[in-house]
């Protein structure tokens, strides 16, 4: 490993620790979750997530805020939230009917299906209620919620999730790939990368934080890296092994889903890739040096083998 | 009819109308909803429904502020769409398995489970950004986020659906089923009432609208007039045909649901019923003959025949 790599894992894992301490936090404060979804919400959330999307929060808020701040680490649990829920919605059998996820049995394997769909439910609405009350201004938990629903909601991620199963075994082109990734994945990347901007601003009373052109830049970097995300992954699943992935294998050419691998092929797919990571770098010169750190994820992103 | 009766089923007819024509236009509005959700989303906002909830929403706003205003408008849709994914998912397989609702096939009936499951995500969600959007202020959007979600998520209706699914053919004591059914119905009447009181505090700047006091009253009417409706529910799943519901009678019974007949007997079970309709009406005092119109709305919960 480089010493740029170990520094950029160290510093992951660094902001893994915040989020997952943060959704610790949460799950152990009574009031949020009724005794009857403990268990089920604790699993889900416990899972050994990359904590990726929330990872960009934080780091976008320090860009422009110098810091972590609270707003930040509320915003990184609450997308956390969403992320899990739609991961355990799309692993049900109506839907990708996935056995395992992130190395362990998925909810409607550990528990039943009805509480598999109560869990993504019940983690999907916690989201908003946690940006309603915990972040400190109510014109940025505003922001937040749009933000977040604008990329988790019917124009958004579940749009995207509905056209990926419309599409399985039918051929679509690559303008209508690009749409249902960008629905599915890089607009919940761009939301995490707002996010943090936007929680950035929060902190700074005379001013300052991101202003609209420098979130402008992060959200068209969080929508590259997205996008650069979902293709890594359609390469990843022909690539790896079920080991390596801690999920199925294979799984996207047998649902016969539409991929940039199976659409363009898979040299012209890491050229994308590769294309997309450039893109994504180029949108954060603005920020100089201070900037270092999202770069070397999109790098991380594009090589990932997992 | 008396003409009690009749003036009231009037003015509840004049709400659904504002109810569907605001639901109407966020359907019709580009943005919202992307074009594979469209026909779902549509299908499930256009079903018949009673519209109980934005009713309530819209009076408890005219109690406190003489009118309807544009807020309480937002606040009924968004209540109405969190309600109308609950059916969705409740209505699935893997849950209570229905095939029929409001007289047309259930979401997964009519289009499949996939798609049931993300047009019931895509409502929560949206449900939420109407509210961050469309709310002139941000405070009382934040407020309205927050009686929502406390009441449609994991300390309210999703636990309580939860608790309903475990409660099946095991004996629950009338505090557990109590417990079940504040959650699972209850609370959003509580929301709904809430919400309204709220919304008409928006409309006047030099002070006026809901204060606390008054806010806690609705509140109290909401909880009761809820508990009542989803002890009617249970009474009407043993006494009325599958015709008068459109949906299936006799269902509670055949799933071996934890239900007021089946717990207390049929006659407590309407004894109680009546004296929640008694304490609904007791709670709205302080409002004097503005309140005729709910009073008329908890008689007409107690004695729906579907």
């Amino acid at each position: 490993m480089a010493v740029a790599e170990k520094d950029f894992a160290k510093q992951l894992d660094s902001k893994v620790r915040l989020v997952n301490k943060e959704l610790g936090r949460i799950l152990s404060t009574p009031g949020w979750v009724a005794s009857e979804l403990k268990r089920p919400v604790r699993y889900a959330l416990e899972g050994p997530g990359k904590r990726i999307r929330s990872a960009v929060v934080l780091w976008c808020c320090e860009l422009v805020a110098g810091k972590v701040n609270r707003n930040a680490l509320t915003a990184a649990a609450a997308i956390e939230m969403v992320h899990t829920y739609s991961l355990i919605h799309d692993d049900l059998p109506a839907m990708d009917d996935d056995d395992y996820r992130r190395g362990r049995l998925t909810c409607h394997r550990k528990f039943d299906e009805a509480t598999a769909i109560l869990t993504g439910d019940a983690l999907l609405t916690l989201a908003f209620e946690l940006l309603a009350k915990e972040i400190n201004e109510p014109k940025a938990a505003v922001k937040l919620i749009i933000e977040l629903a604008e990329a988790a909601g019917p124009a958004g991620m579940v749009a995207g999730q509905k056209a990926d199963l419309e599409a399985e075994n039918g051929r679509v082109n690559k303008e209508t790939l690009q749409r249902i990734h960008t629905n599915k994945t890089a607009k919940m990347f761009r939301c995490a990368a707002a996010m943090g901007g936007i929680c950035g601003s929060t902190m700074l009373t005379t001013g300052g934080g991101a202003n609209e052109r420098q979130l402008k830049r992060l959200r068209e970097y969080g929508l590259k890296i997205g996008l650069g995300f979902q293709i890594a992954d359609d390469i990843l699943d022909v690539s790896a092994s079920s080991v390596q992935l801690g999920k199925t294998s294979g799984k996207d050419v047998k649902q016969g889903k539409a991929t940039y691998p199976a659409i363009v092929g898979l040299e012209k797919s890491r050229g994308l890739a590769e294309k997309l990571a450039k893109e994504a770098t180029a949108a954060l010169k603005p920020f100089g040096k201070n900037a270092d750190v999202l770069r070397e994820l999109t790098k991380s992103l594009s090589n990932r083998t997992k």
